[in-house]
Protein backbone atom coordinates (compact mmCIF):
# COMPACT_ATOMS: atom_id res chain seq x y z
CA UNK A 1 0.00 0.00 0.00
CA UNK A 2 1.40 3.19 -1.03
CA UNK A 3 -0.28 6.47 -0.47
CA UNK A 4 0.26 8.82 -3.63
CA UNK A 5 -1.93 11.93 -2.83
CA UNK A 6 -3.67 13.54 -0.34
CA UNK A 7 -4.84 16.61 0.60
CA UNK A 8 -7.09 18.44 3.20
CA UNK A 9 -10.79 18.65 2.23
CA UNK A 10 -13.71 19.82 4.89
CA UNK A 11 -11.67 18.66 7.28
CA UNK A 12 -10.84 15.14 6.60
CA UNK A 13 -8.80 13.58 4.24
CA UNK A 14 -8.62 12.75 0.73
CA UNK A 15 -6.29 10.53 -0.30
CA UNK A 16 -5.50 8.19 -3.01
CA UNK A 17 -3.53 4.69 -2.66
CA UNK A 18 -1.86 2.25 -4.77
CA UNK A 19 -1.55 -1.01 -3.94
CA UNK A 20 -1.36 -4.58 -5.55
CA UNK A 21 -4.34 -6.64 -6.00
CA UNK A 22 -4.77 -10.29 -5.96
CA UNK A 23 -8.14 -10.31 -7.31
CA UNK A 24 -7.18 -8.58 -10.35
CA UNK A 25 -3.65 -9.70 -10.74
CA UNK A 26 -2.69 -5.74 -11.46
CA UNK A 27 -1.92 -2.69 -9.53
CA UNK A 28 -4.68 -0.87 -8.63
CA UNK A 29 -5.36 2.64 -7.12
CA UNK A 30 -8.31 3.82 -5.39
CA UNK A 31 -9.49 6.81 -3.37
CA UNK A 32 -10.50 7.24 0.02
CA UNK A 33 -12.32 10.32 2.07
CA UNK A 34 -11.73 9.98 5.86
CA UNK A 35 -13.86 12.80 7.71
CA UNK A 36 -12.81 14.50 11.03
CA UNK A 37 -13.02 12.40 13.72
CA UNK A 38 -16.89 12.39 15.06
CA UNK A 39 -16.74 11.96 19.23
CA UNK A 40 -15.31 8.40 19.42
CA UNK A 41 -16.98 6.73 16.53
CA UNK A 42 -14.90 5.18 13.99
CA UNK A 43 -17.20 6.10 10.42
CA UNK A 44 -18.85 3.96 8.69
CA UNK A 45 -18.48 3.33 4.64
CA UNK A 46 -20.06 4.32 1.94
CA UNK A 47 -18.40 2.84 -1.32
CA UNK A 48 -18.97 5.28 -4.68
CA UNK A 49 -18.80 2.91 -7.84
CA UNK A 50 -17.90 4.88 -10.88
CA UNK A 51 -19.78 5.22 -14.30
CA UNK A 52 -17.59 3.68 -18.24
CA UNK A 53 -14.75 5.97 -18.44
CA UNK A 54 -14.11 7.00 -14.96
CA UNK A 55 -11.51 5.77 -12.47
CA UNK A 56 -11.34 6.91 -8.99
CA UNK A 57 -11.08 10.30 -9.19
CA UNK A 58 -14.36 11.51 -11.15
CA UNK A 59 -16.16 11.19 -7.49
CA UNK A 60 -13.66 12.40 -5.45
CA UNK A 61 -13.17 15.80 -7.68
CA UNK A 62 -16.69 16.84 -8.82
CA UNK A 63 -19.56 15.06 -7.00
CA UNK A 64 -18.46 17.44 -3.52
CA UNK A 65 -19.99 14.71 -1.36
CA UNK A 66 -17.13 15.46 1.01
CA UNK A 67 -18.82 18.20 2.62
CA UNK A 68 -21.79 16.03 3.64
CA UNK A 69 -19.55 13.27 4.57
CA UNK A 70 -17.67 15.39 6.65
CA UNK A 71 -20.62 16.93 8.43
CA UNK A 72 -22.29 13.81 8.92
CA UNK A 73 -18.98 11.11 9.46
CA UNK A 74 -19.02 9.03 6.54
CA UNK A 75 -16.01 7.56 5.54
CA UNK A 76 -15.87 7.64 0.88
CA UNK A 77 -14.07 4.31 -0.71
CA UNK A 78 -13.95 5.16 -4.08
CA UNK A 79 -12.32 2.60 -6.17
CA UNK A 80 -11.42 2.57 -10.08
CA UNK A 81 -13.84 0.65 -12.74
CA UNK A 82 -11.41 -2.20 -13.79
CA UNK A 83 -8.38 -4.07 -13.97
CA UNK A 84 -5.73 -1.55 -15.30
CA UNK A 85 -2.23 -1.83 -17.11
CA UNK A 86 -0.43 -2.65 -20.25
CA UNK A 87 -0.74 -6.55 -19.41
CA UNK A 88 -4.45 -6.22 -19.00
CA UNK A 89 -6.67 -6.90 -21.63
CA UNK A 90 -8.34 -4.02 -23.19
CA UNK A 91 -10.21 -2.69 -26.30
CA UNK A 92 -10.59 0.57 -28.22
CA UNK A 93 -13.88 1.15 -27.44
CA UNK A 94 -14.91 3.33 -24.60
CA UNK A 95 -17.13 1.26 -23.31
CA UNK A 96 -15.53 -2.57 -23.22
CA UNK A 97 -12.41 -3.36 -21.31
CA UNK A 98 -10.06 -0.93 -19.10
CA UNK A 99 -12.15 1.48 -17.67
CA UNK A 100 -15.58 -0.81 -18.28
CA UNK A 101 -15.02 -3.60 -15.57
CA UNK A 102 -19.02 -3.84 -15.18
CA UNK A 103 -18.40 -4.90 -12.00
CA UNK A 104 -18.62 -8.70 -12.43
CA UNK A 105 -16.15 -11.55 -12.74
CA UNK A 106 -15.46 -12.42 -16.48
CA UNK A 107 -15.47 -16.17 -17.40
CA UNK A 108 -13.90 -15.48 -20.81
CA UNK A 109 -10.66 -15.32 -22.39
CA UNK A 110 -8.84 -12.69 -22.83
CA UNK A 111 -10.83 -10.74 -20.05
CA UNK A 112 -11.54 -13.80 -17.38
CA UNK A 113 -7.53 -13.37 -16.26
CA UNK A 114 -7.89 -10.28 -14.55
CA UNK A 115 -11.73 -8.56 -15.34
CA UNK A 116 -12.73 -10.38 -11.58
CA UNK A 117 -13.53 -6.76 -10.05
CA UNK A 118 -16.80 -7.73 -8.70
CA UNK A 119 -14.53 -9.99 -6.18
CA UNK A 120 -12.11 -7.23 -5.87
CA UNK A 121 -15.16 -5.07 -4.66
CA UNK A 122 -16.93 -7.52 -3.01
CA UNK A 123 -13.55 -9.07 -0.57
CA UNK A 124 -10.57 -7.92 -1.38
CA UNK A 125 -10.63 -4.38 -0.90
CA UNK A 126 -13.06 -3.97 1.75
CA UNK A 127 -10.45 -6.39 3.83
CA UNK A 128 -7.78 -4.08 2.87
CA UNK A 129 -10.03 -1.10 4.00
CA UNK A 130 -10.78 -2.56 6.96
CA UNK A 131 -6.79 -3.10 8.14
CA UNK A 132 -5.79 0.41 7.31
CA UNK A 133 -7.90 2.49 8.22
CA UNK A 134 -10.13 3.89 11.18
CA UNK A 135 -13.64 2.97 9.37
CA UNK A 136 -16.41 1.03 11.16
CA UNK A 137 -17.94 -1.84 10.47
CA UNK A 138 -21.37 -0.88 8.63
CA UNK A 139 -21.45 0.05 4.77
CA UNK A 140 -23.93 0.75 2.11
CA UNK A 141 -23.54 1.42 -1.42
CA UNK A 142 -24.33 4.88 -4.54
CA UNK A 143 -22.97 4.16 -7.92
CA UNK A 144 -23.81 6.09 -11.09
CA UNK A 145 -24.63 4.29 -14.51
CA UNK A 146 -22.36 1.42 -15.01
CA UNK A 147 -21.95 1.99 -11.34
CA UNK A 148 -24.99 2.10 -10.15
CA UNK A 149 -25.15 -1.44 -11.86
CA UNK A 150 -22.39 -2.44 -9.53
CA UNK A 151 -24.01 -0.70 -6.38
CA UNK A 152 -26.95 -2.34 -6.78
CA UNK A 153 -26.41 -6.04 -7.97
CA UNK A 154 -23.88 -6.09 -5.19
CA UNK A 155 -26.36 -5.32 -2.53
CA UNK A 156 -28.71 -7.85 -4.46
CA UNK A 157 -25.97 -10.51 -4.48
CA UNK A 158 -25.17 -10.07 -0.53
CA UNK A 159 -28.16 -10.06 1.86
CA UNK A 160 -27.64 -8.58 5.42
CA UNK A 161 -23.98 -7.12 4.15
CA UNK A 162 -24.99 -3.35 3.18
CA UNK A 163 -27.45 -0.88 4.87
CA UNK A 164 -28.27 0.86 2.06
CA UNK A 165 -28.00 1.28 -1.74
CA UNK A 166 -28.47 4.39 -3.56
CA UNK A 167 -28.05 4.72 -8.07
CA UNK A 168 -27.79 8.11 -10.12
CA UNK A 169 -29.24 6.62 -13.07
CA UNK A 170 -27.57 3.05 -13.43
CA UNK A 171 -28.03 0.28 -15.60
CA UNK A 172 -30.76 -1.41 -13.85
CA UNK A 173 -31.12 -4.45 -16.75
CA UNK A 174 -28.06 -4.66 -18.71
CA UNK A 175 -28.65 -8.31 -19.90
CA UNK A 176 -31.46 -6.82 -22.33
CA UNK A 177 -30.10 -3.06 -23.42
CA UNK A 178 -27.10 -2.03 -25.89
CA UNK A 179 -23.96 -1.57 -23.59
CA UNK A 180 -24.85 -4.31 -21.05
CA UNK A 181 -24.98 -6.50 -24.02
CA UNK A 182 -21.96 -5.95 -25.52
CA UNK A 183 -20.41 -5.75 -22.47
CA UNK A 184 -21.54 -9.47 -21.06
CA UNK A 185 -21.31 -11.02 -24.86
CA UNK A 186 -17.37 -9.85 -24.50
CA UNK A 187 -17.16 -11.23 -20.44
CA UNK A 188 -19.59 -13.83 -20.01
CA UNK A 189 -20.19 -14.95 -23.68
CA UNK A 190 -23.32 -15.99 -25.29
CA UNK A 191 -25.03 -17.68 -23.04
CA UNK A 192 -27.48 -15.24 -21.68
CA UNK A 193 -28.69 -17.71 -19.11
CA UNK A 194 -25.18 -16.63 -17.16
CA UNK A 195 -25.76 -13.12 -17.43
CA UNK A 196 -29.04 -13.31 -15.18
CA UNK A 197 -26.58 -13.45 -12.13
CA UNK A 198 -25.08 -9.69 -13.46
CA UNK A 199 -28.30 -8.42 -13.91
CA UNK A 200 -30.18 -6.40 -11.33
CA UNK A 201 -33.56 -6.80 -12.38
CA UNK A 202 -33.03 -10.11 -12.58
CA UNK A 203 -31.69 -10.33 -9.16
CA UNK A 204 -34.58 -8.40 -7.34
CA UNK A 205 -36.58 -11.00 -9.03
CA UNK A 206 -35.49 -13.97 -7.21
CA UNK A 207 -33.99 -12.18 -4.35
CA UNK A 208 -35.04 -13.63 -1.23
CA UNK A 209 -37.63 -11.21 1.48
CA UNK A 210 -34.40 -11.50 3.77
CA UNK A 211 -32.25 -9.48 0.89
CA UNK A 212 -34.60 -6.91 1.41
CA UNK A 213 -32.65 -3.42 1.94
CA UNK A 214 -33.89 0.31 1.19
CA UNK A 215 -32.56 1.68 -1.90
CA UNK A 216 -32.98 5.23 -3.66
CA UNK A 217 -32.55 6.04 -7.44
CA UNK A 218 -32.32 9.15 -9.28
CA UNK A 219 -32.99 9.53 -12.81
CA UNK A 220 -33.00 13.29 -15.04
CA UNK A 221 -35.21 12.86 -17.74
CA UNK A 222 -32.90 14.83 -19.59
CA UNK A 223 -30.37 12.19 -19.63
CA UNK A 224 -29.34 11.31 -23.08
CA UNK A 225 -28.91 7.62 -22.09
CA UNK A 226 -32.74 6.95 -20.34
CA UNK A 227 -34.68 5.60 -22.76
CA UNK A 228 -32.27 3.31 -24.36
CA UNK A 229 -29.48 1.97 -21.99
CA UNK A 230 -31.52 3.09 -18.62
CA UNK A 231 -35.03 2.25 -18.42
CA UNK A 232 -35.45 2.49 -14.67
CA UNK A 233 -38.63 1.74 -14.67
CA UNK A 234 -38.13 -1.49 -15.68
CA UNK A 235 -36.46 -2.24 -12.01
CA UNK A 236 -39.01 -0.07 -10.66
CA UNK A 237 -41.72 -2.31 -11.85
CA UNK A 238 -39.40 -5.42 -10.80
CA UNK A 239 -39.43 -3.51 -6.94
CA UNK A 240 -42.86 -2.93 -7.38
CA UNK A 241 -43.97 -6.49 -8.10
CA UNK A 242 -41.91 -7.86 -4.76
CA UNK A 243 -42.88 -4.99 -2.92
CA UNK A 244 -39.37 -3.92 -2.10
CA UNK A 245 -38.39 -1.04 -0.08
CA UNK A 246 -37.10 1.44 -3.78
CA UNK A 247 -37.94 5.03 -3.96
CA UNK A 248 -37.62 6.13 -7.55
CA UNK A 249 -36.97 9.79 -8.47
CA UNK A 250 -37.53 11.44 -11.82
CA UNK A 251 -35.36 14.77 -11.62
CA UNK A 252 -36.65 17.12 -14.24
CA UNK A 253 -34.44 18.39 -17.12
CA UNK A 254 -31.16 16.93 -15.41
CA UNK A 255 -28.48 14.75 -17.49
CA UNK A 256 -26.31 11.97 -17.46
CA UNK A 257 -23.16 14.43 -16.25
CA UNK A 258 -21.45 15.19 -12.69
CA UNK A 259 -23.70 18.21 -12.57
CA UNK A 260 -26.32 16.00 -12.27
CA UNK A 261 -24.85 13.80 -9.25
CA UNK A 262 -23.38 16.71 -7.65
CA UNK A 263 -26.75 18.41 -7.19
CA UNK A 264 -28.65 15.84 -5.53
CA UNK A 265 -25.71 13.79 -3.70
CA UNK A 266 -26.35 15.63 -0.40
CA UNK A 267 -29.88 13.66 -0.31
CA UNK A 268 -28.00 10.01 -0.86
CA UNK A 269 -25.47 10.92 1.75
CA UNK A 270 -28.54 12.10 3.99
CA UNK A 271 -30.54 8.91 2.77
CA UNK A 272 -27.61 6.43 3.62
CA UNK A 273 -26.67 8.10 7.52
CA UNK A 274 -30.43 7.51 8.26
CA UNK A 275 -29.23 3.43 7.95
CA UNK A 276 -25.37 3.58 8.48
CA UNK A 277 -26.14 5.54 12.26
CA UNK A 278 -29.04 3.51 12.83
CA UNK B 1 -22.25 33.94 -29.38
CA UNK B 2 -22.67 29.88 -29.43
CA UNK B 3 -24.08 27.56 -26.78
CA UNK B 4 -21.98 24.55 -26.52
CA UNK B 5 -22.53 22.88 -23.48
CA UNK B 6 -25.90 23.01 -20.83
CA UNK B 7 -26.50 20.91 -18.02
CA UNK B 8 -29.18 21.41 -15.34
CA UNK B 9 -27.30 22.00 -12.22
CA UNK B 10 -28.96 23.15 -8.59
CA UNK B 11 -32.28 24.05 -10.23
CA UNK B 12 -30.42 26.50 -12.26
CA UNK B 13 -28.33 26.09 -15.98
CA UNK B 14 -24.63 25.29 -16.44
CA UNK B 15 -23.42 27.05 -19.75
CA UNK B 16 -20.47 26.91 -22.02
CA UNK B 17 -20.77 29.58 -24.67
CA UNK B 18 -18.23 30.69 -27.25
CA UNK B 19 -18.00 33.96 -28.72
CA UNK B 20 -15.16 35.99 -31.06
CA UNK B 21 -13.88 38.59 -28.91
CA UNK B 22 -12.39 41.76 -30.24
CA UNK B 23 -10.29 42.32 -27.52
CA UNK B 24 -8.27 39.43 -27.93
CA UNK B 25 -8.81 38.94 -31.48
CA UNK B 26 -9.74 34.70 -31.15
CA UNK B 27 -12.74 33.05 -30.47
CA UNK B 28 -13.21 32.51 -26.58
CA UNK B 29 -15.25 29.71 -24.53
CA UNK B 30 -16.52 31.25 -21.39
CA UNK B 31 -18.81 29.05 -18.59
CA UNK B 32 -22.05 30.47 -17.04
CA UNK B 33 -23.83 29.52 -13.80
CA UNK B 34 -27.52 31.23 -13.67
CA UNK B 35 -28.83 30.06 -10.50
CA UNK B 36 -32.97 29.64 -10.49
CA UNK B 37 -35.22 32.71 -10.43
CA UNK B 38 -35.34 34.50 -6.96
CA UNK B 39 -38.37 36.75 -6.82
CA UNK B 40 -38.16 39.20 -9.50
CA UNK B 41 -34.61 40.40 -8.92
CA UNK B 42 -32.06 39.90 -11.71
CA UNK B 43 -29.11 38.14 -9.86
CA UNK B 44 -26.24 39.75 -9.30
CA UNK B 45 -22.42 38.60 -10.80
CA UNK B 46 -19.68 36.88 -9.22
CA UNK B 47 -16.53 36.80 -11.84
CA UNK B 48 -14.12 33.69 -10.93
CA UNK B 49 -10.73 34.31 -12.11
CA UNK B 50 -8.52 30.61 -12.52
CA UNK B 51 -5.54 30.05 -12.04
CA UNK B 52 -2.20 28.80 -14.31
CA UNK B 53 -3.87 25.70 -16.94
CA UNK B 54 -6.95 26.40 -15.87
CA UNK B 55 -10.06 27.26 -18.47
CA UNK B 56 -13.73 27.86 -18.25
CA UNK B 57 -14.69 24.42 -16.61
CA UNK B 58 -12.13 23.51 -13.73
CA UNK B 59 -14.30 25.74 -11.27
CA UNK B 60 -17.59 25.38 -12.94
CA UNK B 61 -16.98 21.40 -12.09
CA UNK B 62 -14.69 21.28 -9.11
CA UNK B 63 -15.96 23.74 -6.95
CA UNK B 64 -19.69 22.99 -5.81
CA UNK B 65 -19.83 26.86 -5.98
CA UNK B 66 -23.28 26.33 -7.25
CA UNK B 67 -24.98 25.03 -4.85
CA UNK B 68 -24.82 28.33 -2.89
CA UNK B 69 -25.03 30.21 -6.04
CA UNK B 70 -28.28 28.53 -6.33
CA UNK B 71 -29.51 29.27 -2.85
CA UNK B 72 -28.48 32.74 -2.62
CA UNK B 73 -28.97 33.85 -6.02
CA UNK B 74 -26.11 35.39 -7.73
CA UNK B 75 -24.65 34.19 -11.14
CA UNK B 76 -21.04 33.04 -11.57
CA UNK B 77 -19.37 34.00 -14.68
CA UNK B 78 -16.03 31.65 -15.13
CA UNK B 79 -13.72 32.93 -18.19
CA UNK B 80 -10.95 31.85 -19.90
CA UNK B 81 -7.59 32.24 -18.60
CA UNK B 82 -5.69 33.63 -21.69
CA UNK B 83 -6.48 33.89 -25.20
CA UNK B 84 -6.66 30.61 -27.26
CA UNK B 85 -5.75 28.82 -30.57
CA UNK B 86 -3.35 28.30 -33.40
CA UNK B 87 -3.03 31.86 -34.34
CA UNK B 88 -2.36 33.21 -30.95
CA UNK B 89 1.23 33.19 -29.17
CA UNK B 90 2.40 30.27 -27.09
CA UNK B 91 4.74 28.65 -24.98
CA UNK B 92 5.65 25.25 -24.11
CA UNK B 93 6.16 26.21 -19.99
CA UNK B 94 2.77 25.80 -18.36
CA UNK B 95 3.35 29.46 -16.44
CA UNK B 96 4.06 31.27 -19.53
CA UNK B 97 1.29 31.54 -23.03
CA UNK B 98 -1.83 29.99 -23.00
CA UNK B 99 -3.30 29.12 -20.00
CA UNK B 100 -1.54 31.64 -17.97
CA UNK B 101 -2.50 34.92 -19.43
CA UNK B 102 -2.07 37.02 -15.87
CA UNK B 103 -4.90 39.05 -16.17
CA UNK B 104 -3.14 42.00 -17.67
CA UNK B 105 -2.44 43.70 -21.27
CA UNK B 106 1.06 42.41 -22.78
CA UNK B 107 2.95 45.16 -24.35
CA UNK B 108 5.27 43.01 -25.97
CA UNK B 109 5.52 40.95 -29.20
CA UNK B 110 4.55 38.01 -29.76
CA UNK B 111 2.22 38.14 -26.99
CA UNK B 112 0.77 42.04 -27.42
CA UNK B 113 -0.90 41.39 -30.26
CA UNK B 114 -3.37 39.26 -28.48
CA UNK B 115 -2.43 39.17 -24.67
CA UNK B 116 -5.16 41.98 -23.45
CA UNK B 117 -7.10 39.98 -20.64
CA UNK B 118 -7.44 42.92 -18.94
CA UNK B 119 -9.43 44.36 -21.30
CA UNK B 120 -11.27 41.59 -21.99
CA UNK B 121 -12.30 40.92 -18.69
CA UNK B 122 -13.12 44.62 -17.51
CA UNK B 123 -14.66 45.53 -20.62
CA UNK B 124 -16.13 43.22 -23.85
CA UNK B 125 -16.67 40.21 -21.42
CA UNK B 126 -18.82 42.32 -18.96
CA UNK B 127 -20.74 43.69 -21.65
CA UNK B 128 -21.28 40.32 -23.44
CA UNK B 129 -22.91 38.72 -20.53
CA UNK B 130 -25.29 42.15 -19.61
CA UNK B 131 -26.39 42.22 -23.08
CA UNK B 132 -27.62 38.02 -23.49
CA UNK B 133 -27.95 36.92 -20.02
CA UNK B 134 -30.42 38.28 -17.24
CA UNK B 135 -28.32 39.18 -14.61
CA UNK B 136 -28.27 42.57 -12.79
CA UNK B 137 -25.96 45.17 -12.63
CA UNK B 138 -23.90 44.64 -9.26
CA UNK B 139 -20.70 42.97 -9.60
CA UNK B 140 -17.62 40.86 -7.43
CA UNK B 141 -14.67 39.12 -7.77
CA UNK B 142 -13.19 36.27 -6.94
CA UNK B 143 -9.85 34.05 -7.70
CA UNK B 144 -7.60 31.49 -7.10
CA UNK B 145 -3.70 32.06 -7.63
CA UNK B 146 -2.89 33.68 -10.68
CA UNK B 147 -7.14 34.75 -10.84
CA UNK B 148 -6.33 35.69 -7.37
CA UNK B 149 -3.83 37.58 -8.54
CA UNK B 150 -6.17 39.09 -11.23
CA UNK B 151 -9.43 39.51 -8.74
CA UNK B 152 -7.48 41.92 -6.79
CA UNK B 153 -5.67 43.69 -9.42
CA UNK B 154 -8.99 44.33 -11.49
CA UNK B 155 -10.94 45.61 -7.90
CA UNK B 156 -8.18 47.84 -6.97
CA UNK B 157 -8.04 49.01 -10.87
CA UNK B 158 -11.05 50.02 -10.87
CA UNK B 159 -12.53 51.85 -7.47
CA UNK B 160 -16.41 51.24 -6.93
CA UNK B 161 -16.89 49.23 -9.53
CA UNK B 162 -17.24 45.80 -7.53
CA UNK B 163 -18.41 45.13 -4.53
CA UNK B 164 -15.96 42.63 -2.83
CA UNK B 165 -13.90 41.08 -3.82
CA UNK B 166 -12.39 37.91 -2.45
CA UNK B 167 -9.31 35.17 -3.66
CA UNK B 168 -7.74 31.60 -2.83
CA UNK B 169 -4.32 31.83 -2.19
CA UNK B 170 -3.75 34.13 -4.70
CA UNK B 171 -0.18 35.90 -6.30
CA UNK B 172 -0.05 39.16 -4.46
CA UNK B 173 3.11 40.27 -5.41
CA UNK B 174 4.06 39.69 -8.66
CA UNK B 175 6.38 41.56 -9.45
CA UNK B 176 8.90 40.45 -7.14
CA UNK B 177 8.16 36.28 -6.84
CA UNK B 178 8.81 33.93 -9.71
CA UNK B 179 5.69 33.37 -12.07
CA UNK B 180 5.35 36.90 -11.98
CA UNK B 181 8.75 38.05 -12.76
CA UNK B 182 8.71 35.76 -15.81
CA UNK B 183 5.50 36.11 -16.94
CA UNK B 184 5.72 40.01 -16.53
CA UNK B 185 9.56 40.09 -18.36
CA UNK B 186 7.66 38.35 -21.17
CA UNK B 187 4.33 40.36 -21.58
CA UNK B 188 5.81 43.73 -20.29
CA UNK B 189 9.76 43.70 -20.87
CA UNK B 190 12.25 44.54 -18.44
CA UNK B 191 11.22 47.80 -16.85
CA UNK B 192 10.30 47.03 -13.67
CA UNK B 193 8.38 50.25 -13.56
CA UNK B 194 5.48 49.42 -15.80
CA UNK B 195 5.13 45.97 -14.02
CA UNK B 196 3.66 47.67 -10.63
CA UNK B 197 0.52 48.86 -12.52
CA UNK B 198 0.06 45.08 -12.28
CA UNK B 199 1.04 44.37 -9.00
CA UNK B 200 -1.51 44.09 -6.37
CA UNK B 201 0.80 45.36 -3.18
CA UNK B 202 1.37 48.13 -5.22
CA UNK B 203 -2.19 48.74 -6.38
CA UNK B 204 -3.04 48.97 -2.69
CA UNK B 205 -0.15 50.87 -1.60
CA UNK B 206 -1.26 53.81 -4.07
CA UNK B 207 -5.02 53.09 -4.10
CA UNK B 208 -6.78 56.37 -3.36
CA UNK B 209 -9.45 55.50 0.08
CA UNK B 210 -12.71 55.58 -2.55
CA UNK B 211 -11.47 52.38 -3.66
CA UNK B 212 -11.51 50.68 -0.49
CA UNK B 213 -13.64 47.72 -0.96
CA UNK B 214 -14.01 44.60 1.42
CA UNK B 215 -12.05 41.59 1.06
CA UNK B 216 -11.14 38.44 1.90
CA UNK B 217 -8.55 35.96 1.19
CA UNK B 218 -8.22 32.33 2.45
CA UNK B 219 -4.58 30.81 2.43
CA UNK B 220 -3.63 27.20 3.21
CA UNK B 221 -0.88 26.35 5.10
CA UNK B 222 0.05 23.40 3.49
CA UNK B 223 0.13 25.08 -0.30
CA UNK B 224 3.73 24.05 -1.65
CA UNK B 225 3.84 27.83 -3.41
CA UNK B 226 3.04 29.44 -0.04
CA UNK B 227 6.89 30.56 0.65
CA UNK B 228 7.99 31.43 -2.76
CA UNK B 229 5.13 32.34 -5.01
CA UNK B 230 2.77 33.56 -2.42
CA UNK B 231 3.20 35.16 0.51
CA UNK B 232 0.22 36.79 1.30
CA UNK B 233 1.03 38.54 4.14
CA UNK B 234 2.98 41.04 1.90
CA UNK B 235 -0.89 41.72 1.01
CA UNK B 236 -1.59 42.24 4.23
CA UNK B 237 0.86 44.22 5.37
CA UNK B 238 0.52 46.80 2.59
CA UNK B 239 -3.47 46.54 3.52
CA UNK B 240 -2.45 46.47 7.60
CA UNK B 241 -0.88 49.95 6.53
CA UNK B 242 -3.62 51.54 4.46
CA UNK B 243 -6.45 51.00 7.44
CA UNK B 244 -7.87 48.79 4.28
CA UNK B 245 -10.99 46.23 5.11
CA UNK B 246 -9.26 42.91 4.04
CA UNK B 247 -9.10 39.41 6.15
CA UNK B 248 -6.58 37.09 5.95
CA UNK B 249 -7.27 34.10 7.05
CA UNK B 250 -4.49 30.37 7.13
CA UNK B 251 -6.30 26.97 7.11
CA UNK B 252 -4.19 24.96 8.84
CA UNK B 253 -3.24 21.68 6.47
CA UNK B 254 -4.85 22.92 3.33
CA UNK B 255 -3.03 22.96 0.09
CA UNK B 256 -3.16 24.62 -3.39
CA UNK B 257 -5.66 22.22 -4.81
CA UNK B 258 -9.31 22.82 -5.62
CA UNK B 259 -10.24 20.66 -2.30
CA UNK B 260 -9.10 23.51 -0.63
CA UNK B 261 -11.43 26.01 -2.95
CA UNK B 262 -14.08 23.43 -2.11
CA UNK B 263 -13.94 23.15 1.64
CA UNK B 264 -14.19 27.33 1.72
CA UNK B 265 -16.32 28.58 -1.32
CA UNK B 266 -19.37 28.53 0.70
CA UNK B 267 -17.57 31.30 2.93
CA UNK B 268 -16.78 33.36 -0.24
CA UNK B 269 -20.09 33.09 -1.40
CA UNK B 270 -21.32 33.99 1.76
CA UNK B 271 -18.85 36.97 2.35
CA UNK B 272 -19.74 38.31 -1.19
CA UNK B 273 -24.16 37.96 -0.83
CA UNK B 274 -23.08 40.44 2.20
CA UNK B 275 -22.22 43.17 0.26
CA UNK B 276 -24.08 42.12 -3.34
CA UNK B 277 -27.38 42.38 -1.77
CA UNK B 278 -26.57 45.38 0.56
Amino acid sequence: MEKIEEHRCFGGLQQRWRHSSTALDCMMTFSIYLPPAHEENAPPVLWWFSGLTCNDENFAAKSGAQRLASELGIALVMPDTSPRGEAVADDNAWDLGQGAGFYLNATRQPWAAHYRMYDYLRDELPTLVARHFPVGAKNALCGHSMGGHGALLMALKNPGRYCSASAFAPIVNPSQTPWGEKAFSAYLGADKASWHAWDSCELLLRAPDSAKLPMLIDQGDADAFLAVQLQPARFAEAARSRDWPLELRIQHGYDHSYYFIASFIEDHLRFHAGYLFN
